[in-house]
């Protein structure tokens, strides 16, 4: 086994880093995951490999942008490896970036992926272009999986103690893709936001800070693209009455819409990139009452 | 990276734990269960974190404490951590159980998931609620995220040898919630069961030990939801006919519902929860023959 | 915990492998594949296991067989475990068999599903079957998860460095269950070929070599179970017209049929196992004009 892998490093005594945290939309029904570890463990066997999560939904480079920056904060020192790449084997440039001077490598293609995070750690003090041939696997089939074949040896490498200049070509971090990401706004009275993620639990986050919504008070007017629901501001799910809209700060410290032992995504009909619109509620009081989830669950 | 994790110990020769067993119902679509492991190796680098499993269905405690329950002869000597927590941020309190003083730690939330696998291991010899704020990530954002913010770190401290002591208040044991699990009974001449744990394969668990339908010898009438079925005794799966219902002591010891190559839940239409009713067959025999699947399927 | 398992070991001056690859169809709903990771910790804490993948669909040999072979060249030196045995405890043996005079070693049910992998790195030299009842772990429950209580004690003992000759009776290795792989074949002018995976993106892999199709050129004729299109070969996803289907040699480096940013199987209603026949376009060219994907949606 192994044929294709470079010998197993005797010299650890040089290891630079011993985490490689990896993220990507390979998913877990097929072995791309396992092939990645077993590439990282073949060239660096003091490394542990954590995965972030692979069940970013393919293609969906917006979102693993945002997943890994909310991990960002809480991953161990070293190497990240993210690979949500439609375009793998076109122009677009498998790059490291580095973060902090040196405190961290990030790995992966340059379409954005990595900036959000990137920019969250304090932008890249250095990028380079992943063209150094001794550091890929030899070419054995078709270029359509550079986690493999790329960004997991150069990962593993520089685990080991390669310094980033042998990796390839120092380009101008200047160039990188950025990311495009929503930022929520006044238009009127009413902040206009947009689901950023919904969570396995069916919470929706939004790209709004508590400190935006401090205006509305308590109780605040959620314009979905629907209907109007009344939503009230809690510190815990368990703390939203059955069949009402909570606004929670969840645990990226931002405004997420739930329900309670429920999957808001699904009672609510909403998804990522939704618009959603926060008021206050006094705002649409008279002469109509505003058509609220009470109203219509008459709940209360 | 790692901003806001405790520096790297760097006193491992003091470690009492290199192993943390995860449970949870996290899933695998969002990072959650990557920023757990990243936390614990913050702290505690020395430790391996082995994932139970995080595919316990949302918010279904009785499920996570069936299943670490079935796992927890098995597991490595050391820190529990499990994770089913709709009650989060609430006053439900964090807590950490020792059981067969000091052999091994349980972490979570207060609500019953521990309650099953304390329970099989002899039960607790101490118990602490989680309330130093030392041994926590200092807060950020919501509390929405315990295995971040409490569990994850408490069990890697206590991995790195911290008394347990330190980690909060001492609490009495027989206030811990317990686990509310189904018992099977004679009524009559049937035994009435609940199908505790569908698998992955489909095979339906029952509360039923393998002693208690010696009864009704080989054959035996499966009373389901919507009809009847005449159940044979079998050791293999392979062992069923097609079209027939097998009972099979598996790998928990416990009778289970299976069907051959195929799921017993899907082609009975079980789930978890569902009674079931289970007796000798002579017993419904004349004057009208039992609805059973034999005759429904004209296999024999 | 671990009350069933042998004690750990503390002679890891004589363990002879520190990675274990482990395949199977598990999944990640249960804890089966947490319980075989502790239960190989258990005996050989200094082994690293890698999950290879446990996305197999249930019962699927063939599936897991050709994910292990894909894998087999990427794969740490060492132990691999893979499990898919929809006939455990029933006569099928359990094997351990040795490749590459003890470069690696499988262990499985001898199903065929590790004949594959076993073939691609150059056969058997010398097989046996797991009958130690010592390597097992001590029989608790029914005999349906050989996986903990075979496999993963055995593999964990080849770690420690255990001689595979204890673990059990050697067998002829030319009794061991072939694969059965379809191979595509040459019908007049057309190359009869099969869908041997589908992957997480939807691409589906065919069981022919690009120097297969070079005989039709740049464009071909694609014939699928309801329809025919016009293929065209590309090295990367991105280069596949919206619209279009495209051949493109995958990471296997065999012939994938792929769409842009989207699923081929689901937009072309393929499966594993369904037959596509390629040809050259030319072949169907007058007097009618083939019915290709671009005419059906009119956009060239």
């Amino acid at each position: 086994m192994a044929a294709n892998v470079a010998t197993v490093s005797t010299h650890l005594e040089t290891a630079r880093f011993n985490t490689v945290s990896f993220l990507s939309d390979y998913g877990h029904d097929d072995e791309f995951v396992g092939v990645v570890h077993s590439v990282i463990r073949s060239i660096a066997p003091h490394a542990t490999v954590i995965d972030v999560t692979h069940g970013i939904a393919a293609h969906d480079i917006r979102a693993g942008g945002l997943a890994l920056a909310r991990a960002a904060n809480y991953l161990c020192p070293g190497v990240v490896v993210a690979v949500v790449d439609p375009s793998v084997g076109t122009a677009r440039r498998p790059v490291v970036i580095e973060v902090g001077d040196g405190a961290a490598y990030l790995l992966g293609p340059d379409n954005g992926l990595l900036a959000p995070a990137v920019g969250l750690v304090g932008g890249a003090t250095r990028a380079l272009e992943l063209t150094s041939q001794e550091h890929r696997l030899p070419s054995l089939a078709g270029a359509t999986f550079d986690g493999r074949d790329v960004f997991a040896p150069a990962a593993a490498h520089l685990c080991k103690g390669v310094p980033i200049e042998v990796l390839g070509q120092v380009i101008d971090p200047a160039t990188l893709m950025p990311a495009v990401l929503p930022v929520s706004e006044m238009q009127g009275d009413e902040l206009v936001a947009e689901i950023l993620w919904v969570d396995r639990f069916g919470n929706c986050q939004l790209n709004v800070d508590p400190a935006d919504i401090e205006r509305f008070g308590e109780a605040v007017l959620v314009g979905l693209v629907q209907e109007q629901k009344t939503g009230i501001r809690v510190d815990a799910y368990d703390q939203i009455p059955i069949g009402r809209v909570g606004l929670i700060v969840d645990s990226s410290g931002l405004v997420s819409l739930a329900v309670a032992r429920g999957s808001a995504a699904a009672e609510l009909g909403l998804a990522e990139g939704d618009e959603v619109r926060l008021s206050a509620p006094d705002r649409n009081a008279a002469p109509f009452q505003p058509v609220t989830l009470t109203r219509k669950e008459t709940d209360s």
